[in-house]
């Protein structure tokens, strides 16, 4: 069969027109940034560091404009009803400009992931083989309301030696915009193309839907927010996409439960921060230990605030303890609430407790509080998500808590990178084979 | 924000008409494949390795109905007009189906992936995490003629503990039933669901757009075959997929190569094979060493029949060496042949052969004869492929040679997988975390 292969003009043939200008315009970013993705695939850590510690001083030194271009933000989100809390998420002030360019020099600390060599060897006929870490080449970002994470997009995908395209929440685009500008011009001052960073955000949603069709441009898609941006960037996007972040995240407590530890751990995990993904969603209790589990952690949740979704027998529990509960009904089993609702309910079994997370989980984080050997061995073994805690809160799935320094977001699909993100998911890998003539029989 | 995650039972709500019955069917063997694929994740070694050997002993004990079944697909097959080198590919007889149930064996003899400690540590506050390898779940296979294939995927997916779903090209039709059957009757009799292996070739395309929507039911689709067949698959698929194969492979003749280490080299690389993805298809030569090179090695490749697709200057040299060229446009830079032709051009530097392979390579494999250090770093820092070679044939890219045993395909994208992938490519990992009651601060 004849084949034409690699066609990197026009990685998008199927496109309805040609000459749409946002979609030329978004390939165009794109290609730049792969060109400019090159200078920084062979930079040393000194130059890409170095690099980052002029983002971080510009960033400082632009206070003035990035809090003047919020300020436009904050009044534009304030005229369309933004709840307190979002404008709270929205606003940059001096101290938390001077925060972000913290945060910048501490990835520019953390250690470079690109050139580690994976594996490698010598061959029987002396072929020398080396698998190294290498960089994606183009990522691109599309995230929600929060112009830190433009930053951080940016300061990640260049520690790991890729160009970024970045899509913000329109909510801080005039904010977005002067990040982007202010690193841009760092980055020239660093002896960095401009274009290794750069926003479409001037292209709305439209821009958005060519970006996920660049193939050939882009190496990697991330988008980070909420389960409705998440699922159309998976089902829109031709170029390869990692999910991240949608959390119903499960704690089930079994038979042979410390129920003074069980309590913590659901109290942690439920209400440390509700708008986190890996903050609990629902708790399933063993049938053996309810009894004397329930009339304890209930009071507590309530005490904290927390509004119950219960099933029949937690139902009569909470009200023969004096607290309001509503019945539990599919759709609490199924949500993400990202706020101080729990879904509660008794399992006759660890069987059943499994079942019931494989049937309504997200697949990031799920928790066992148990003291049985073989209870966590089941659990961790056939609960399919990207972390399983025992006797720990959900609250730890966290690439800063894992240890794996700054994180791009936690992956809840299996290929590439599951759980917590940092810069080494940020790469891909090269092999490298080094031979004398070598042909093969 | 309140969002609802996690509906196995429909996993593409977007989907035309929920009560199309191909689609249910496809969705129902989708679903009975994930329920088959825990018996497998959690099942140890011995048990998968005798299941495997049970499917050897049973596709020898079942030549004659195989044999039989190919009987059919080949009459059909002459009848539509095959070449002679198709049918061949598609024939088997009970050596071939011999030699099939031998590299079964070789899969079972393979080390287990699953379970692999890949790294792992104790926190400061005493959390002890790993990250373990474990089954993708269920992984969907597309693929063309060859029979022989039906068999690898199934195995090499059971191996690394995961269900296959797979649809087979149409003219190994009767042949795949019969396989598949095969492999489900052993399954069970090895005490495994049947389901672990399932076919969907009775719904022709319309089974495969399925196939590629069942989001939450299938972890990872692999396309094996031609480009048409990869770019339909990752243009129109929501699950993940991993790209296979397509190989515009190139070999950079440096100024300082040696001469007959070169030529041996490319006529390796070339004419070894022509009809598999590691084959060259383009030969780029260092203007300084073209007029030594081209009298050598443009005779060479004549005398092996291969077809010259020439710049000017490489008209020139084969016209003056009594060679017939046809002139090589866009379109030769672009193909990838799986035949007897070769684009061959002159660049007058290192920087212009990677310009040039950066603007037409597939990202499969590129090799450089050289004999400078500096040339050979430059080369494997700058061209972003799969696996760059120093002196040594294209050919070697191989899952075989590069001792990762059994290949399931050879990955052209960066997620994931890059370059030959074996049975450690198709699992994923997850995060275990062990405490004593630990929260988070």
């Amino acid at each position: 069969m004849t084949t034409t292969a690699g066609l990197p003009a026009d990685p998008s043939p199927g496109a309805a027109n040609p000459s749409d200008p946002v979609r030329e315009a978004v390939l165009d970013t794109c290609r730049r940034a792969q060109v400019a993705s090159r200078a920084l695939a062979t930079a040393p850590r000194s130059r890409k560091d170095a690099a980052l510690l002029a983002i971080a001083d510009a960033l400082v030194a632009s206070t003035d404009r990035i809090v003047a271009a919020n300020a436009e933000d904050l009044s534009r989100g304030e005229a369309r009803g933004l709840t307190a809390g979002l404008l709270d998420r929205l606003r940059l002030d001096p101290a938390r400009v001077a925060a972000v360019a913290d945060a910048v020099r501490e990835v520019a600390a953390l250690p470079d992931p690109v050139g580690e060599i994976v594996r490698g060897g010598t061959l029987a006929n002396g072929l020398r083989l080396t698998e190294r870490r290498v960089p994606m080449g183009v990522v691109g970002m599309v995230y929600e309301a929060r112009p830190n994470v433009t930053v951080d997009a940016a300061v990640l995908a260049l520690k790991s030696g890729n160009a970024a395209v970045l899509r913000g929440g329109s909510a801080a685009a005039a904010s977005n915009t002067v990040i982007v500008e202010v690193i841009r011009e760092a980055l020239q001052t660093a002896g960095f193309p401009a274009d290794a960073v750069s926003s479409i955000d001037e292209h709305g949603r439209d821009g958005v839907r060519h970006l996920m069709r660049a193939r050939g441009l882009v190496d990697l898609l991330v988008p980070r927010g909420g389960a409705g941006l998440i699922r159309t960037v998976v089902e829109n996007s031709t170029v390869p996409v990692i999910e991240t972040g949608v959390g119903n995240c499960h704690v089930y407590v079994d038979a042979s439960a410390d129920i003074d530890q069980a309590v913590a751990i659901i109290l942690n995990a439920k209400t440390r921060r509700v708008s986190v993904c890996n903050a609990a969603e629902t708790l399933l209790v063993h049938r053996d230990i309810a009894a004397a589990f329930l009339p304890v952690v209930l009071p507590a949740l309530a005490a904290k605030g927390v509004r119950l979704h219960a099933d029949p027998t937690v139902t009569a529990a909470a009200t023969a303890a004096g607290l309001e509960s509503t019945p539990a009904t599919d759709d609490d089993w199924a949500r993400e609430y990202l706020d101080t609702d729990l879904a509660v309910g008794v399992v006759d079994s660890i069987d059943a407790a499994i079942d019931h997370i494989r049937r309504w989980s997200s697949g990031h984080t799920e928790a066992i509080c148990t003291s049985e050997l073989r209870a966590a061995e089941r659990f961790t073994a056939e609960v399919d998500s990207a972390a399983v805690m025992v006797n720990a809160s959900t609250a730890f799935t966290d690439g800063g808590q894992f240890g794996l320094g700054a994180e791009i977001g936690i992956s809840t699909q299996k290929l590439h990178a599951r759980g917590p993100m940092g810069l080494g998911e940020l790469t891909s890998t090269k092999w490298i084979v080094v031979g004398d003539g070598h042909i093969r029989d």
